[in-house]
């Protein structure tokens, strides 16, 4: 039988109620011929609590236990799932990470998957049982150890197990009804996506359209696993949610596909720093070891041997950057005559897989925040994707233009 | 290094704060010489909360799921317990049931403990690590399932562990600081005992001291495993506590250890039933049947082919035992008058390994209930233990009493 994975997220396994009407979901699609894995997260609120009593016990946690303590919320709701199809007269049973087992390196609290034996549980698909539930986020390292796979693991784990068994689809349910062109909270014109290829959805994840975690995306890219994303809380048709997938199977590409934005960024500027071979690297080299994320960099025109160098980062890190910056002056591997940041900014984006062939997408998008008087204080591109910061008091008036501009506003 | 198994109750580790004082305890042993092995239950509350979402979820429940879910709190007390002990600089980790592995029976939610190789924590002590924290109440079936022991089950799992590891003793943790001659809450007088033997400890805790659970005393006992009870909340020495050990180790033998009561005792009477050999069987076979625990049992002398049958089981079984019995006499396999259920007795017991070579303990006992005006309903003896049934209302007159002819008494 054709095997589909199912992945529900701590929202959509909250309470005992909740958990019945994913059972349900479920149910639909073992009527319908398939042979199920069912991944899950801990309830909402369970994990925060579990990391809450680590975080209190041991600042400087061992790795190994967080992950003991931490894995077991998703343990529980492994095991009420299957209770529940049960009770259903849905033939399933749990599965945790080990018991599986889902193998993966010794990087605790952030391993990454190794292989996913399949014979364990298609022996009991091949007895009758028609769904397996696993218990999400987590795995077992080759000491014997669990351990867990960090942020967003459970999509990850989803992904991977659709790989493993060539399922014909991973469907992530969750509590948004789909990818949008853009934030709806920002722009009531957002209209949900039938469609986005995984290059796009790579670049709206890691732009902080919080619906996928990068990871998984990349995953499912890599072995082409195709992904959905539907709510957990509204009656479903197969064509509900969005479909992330190969472009191949898109159609006709947009050259804009969303307008995506971020509050968190800070923009830091080195002011008169000695331009010199090497300096990008004495600069940014500290920035790094110092765990600081820097995401766009702009170096100015050199004037009489001196420049500024802006870059951005998370608003959380400035003080880290800070820092650092000021210890390297001090070590004399840089000279500048001022360090300002500037947390009052955000980063708006367009992206689309369609600018790879179409040109003037950068051009037309200056324009419009032009046309509404907003300054563009850094820019950055890649293949698919125009970012620019500006101040953060134009965020909502520049992602709404641009949303427009670029014809993703729904059908009055 | 000589190995001593610590266990720590559900109350001992409800919170963080407990956690850490039942850790520092740990850390004392542990800076005595000893390679600890530390049993933890789960913080008060979080099974019942499990199997409060299991029972709802599924009535009738896969009790494999069940284990599943409900094994999960011991999981993050051992980890927090490890961690906390980390912080204190003391070597220790983590173990889950089927780590270990702690083997069972495939009985799931009580199976019996098969076997606890010693290799995997002893190769670790020897690396240096101090303390193994395991999670009590749990193991893994042949199957490769987590199987849980049943009520008790961590009392259990510190005594098996300790009777694999040659422990020179068991240290049971938990929120009385002994065994007492009686319910302090009933009799005043009531004295905590240094060392109590492992058969009278036995009779105690089936007839309803709670301190230790039935089970885990006569694992204790058959593997000659030293047990002590000792509070979590007080500041101990190493005489602390009541230490339950073979009666070898007793110098003095008492008489009388102690006096029991339980309020849980229903009286039931089958009145004038025919009177013929096989009719006792035929009266608790169905019984026997029906889930019933008959505790005492009395027959009456015989008048003109028929009899009086009178009997005690637990109060919230009269229901029960009522409708089996009807049925017997609906089917004719016995023939009664009339059926009496008194739910206002209890039963107090005296226990006492001397009675082994002591006369006169029942003699004294009745003469003691006789002086004070308590008519006795229904008796039985065993080597060690006389029991009665009593009016309610004389419940702690007739323990009093008791305590002090039996020279229990605390000094004033």
């Amino acid at each position: 039988m054709p095997v589909l994975v199912m992945k529900f997220g701590g929202t959509s396994v909250a309470t005992l109620d909740r958990i019945r009407r994913a059972a349900k979901r479920v149910g639909v699609e073992v009527a319908k011929g398939y042979d199920v894995i069912v991944i899950v997260s801990a309830m909402s609120g369970e994990t925060n609590k579990l990391v809450g009593y680590v975080e209190e016990t041991s600042p400087l946690f061992d790795a190994r236990e967080y992950d003991a303590v931490v894995s077991s919320g998703e343990n529980v709701t492994a095991g009420l799932m299957a209770l529940t199809l049960q009770e259903m007269d849905v033939p399933a049973r749990s599965w945790q990470g080990w018991q599986v087992p889902l193998e993966t390196t010794s990087a605790h609290s952030s391993a990454r998957i190794v292989n996913i034996p399949t014979d364990n549980i298609n022996r009991k698909f091949g007895e009758g049982m028609r769904v397996a539930v696993v218990a999400g986020f987590q795995g077992i390292s080759p000491e014997g150890r669990i351990t867990t796979l960090g942020r967003g693991g459970s999509d990850t784990t989803a992904v991977a197990f659709a790989a493993a068994f060539g399922a014909e689809r991973c469907d992530i349910y969750t509590d948004v009804d789909g990818v949008y062109t853009t934030d709806p909270r920002i722009c009531d014109k957002a209209r949900k996506l039938d469609k986005i290829a995984f290059e796009e959805m790579l670049e709206l994840a890691s732009l902080g359209a919080k619906v996928l975690q990068t990871r998984s995306v990349e995953l499912a890219m890599r072995y082409k696993v195709k992904l959905r994303v539907l709510s957990s809380f509204e009656e479903q048709s197969d064509e509900a949610g969005t479909l992330v997938c190969d472009e191949e199977e898109i159609m006709e590409l947009n050259v804009v596909s969303g307008v995506a934005h971020s509050r968190d960024e800070a923009k830091m500027t080195l002011i008169s720093v000695a331009d010199r071979p090497g300096i990008a690297a004495a600069i940014f080299s500290p920035l790094s070891e110092a765990g600081v994320n820097v995401d766009m960099i702009v170096q100015n025109i050199s004037e009489d041997g001196r420049t500024d160098m802006t870059f951005s980062c998370p608003t959380n890190q400035v003080a880290r950057a800070e820092q650092a910056l000021k210890a390297a002056q001090d070590a004399g591997s840089i000279n500048f005559h001022d360090l300002v940041a500037d947390t009052d900014v955000c980063k708006i984006s367009v992206v689309g897989i369609g600018m790879r062939s179409h040109t003037g997408v950068a051009a037309k998008m200056f324009k419009v925040l032009s046309n509404e008087g907003i300054n563009i204080k850094v820019i950055t591109t890649s293949e698919i994707k125009i970012s620019v910061l500006v101040d953060r008091k134009y965020m909502e008036l520049a992602v709404q233009a641009l949303h427009t501009a670029f014809e993703l506003d729904k059908a009055a």
